[in-house]
């Protein structure tokens, strides 16, 4: 039995990391089903200038080549935009636990409709984060939702 | 008016180098409603051991942080897959235009539901590199889109 809350931990020590650059503090990270992490990032579109890095893809970039992500779980701070929401359809990645899609709600129900299994937490800290993030930072909060 | 011909030879080129390079032949580029070269890239899967970089992910992490992309357009050589067409409708990018969609169709028929304009050159060259390549190495292809 995986513990949505144990993995939450990795994407949400990603976040404080991306927090503390100045970044974007959103985190991500990806397990495979026994809950072995293959790879974890967070959100670099402050520290390199990168709108392509979210922190998704970043943990799916760390993670690396693999014949299948099947058998994988995709651990995300923030429920997932539209473009990390796409990543994991395509790669059929089949379970996305969310730390909070209070602050933002991307495409996790378009992936719940798509047979992925959506866990969402609800992380006080992970709330906290965001909140106090896109008060503070409203303009790099829009670019990088491209609003 | 975009000569939608002219922007895809862009794309090709890039496509021609990711399969010089012995990568899978993909190329992007984003331009500007005027037709200006914001960025552009191809697939590094096989280069840079990078399952995150698609054409159009290189393509757009190339073009770099800009407030809106409201005035962009996206060319790829491949119809884009749910990755990239996620990249597309996250940040708005009205208009694609796509090389071809015989070997491949990803999410371009959703990107239209949603308002993108899609233009879909049918170009024999993007067809011959794609086909070549999948008939050469299925496994790297399948690898790709998750298969």
């Amino acid at each position: 039995m995986i513990d949505a809350s144990a993995l939450l931990a990795v994407a949400v020590g990603e976040a404080r990391l991306g927090r503390a650059e100045g970044g974007i503090p959103i985190g991500a990270a990806l397990f495979d089903s026994a809950g072995t992490l293959l790879g974890s990032g967070h959100n670099r579109r402050v520290q390199d200038d990168d709108p392509s890095t979210h922190a998704e893809t970043a943990a799916f970039r760390a993670a690396g080549r693999r014949p299948t992500y099947r058998d994988t779980i995709m651990v995300t701070t923030l429920s997932p935009c539209w473009y990390c929401s796409g990543l994991v359809r395509q790669f059929r990645i089949p379970h996305v636990i969310v730390g909070e899609a209070r602050t933002f709600s991307g495409g996790h129900d378009w992936l719940a409709e798509h047979g992925v299994e959506i866990t969402i937490v609800d992380d006080e800290e992970c709330v906290r984060m965001m909140s106090e993030f896109v008060e503070a930072h409203p303009d790099l909060w829009n670019e990088d939702i491209g609003d």
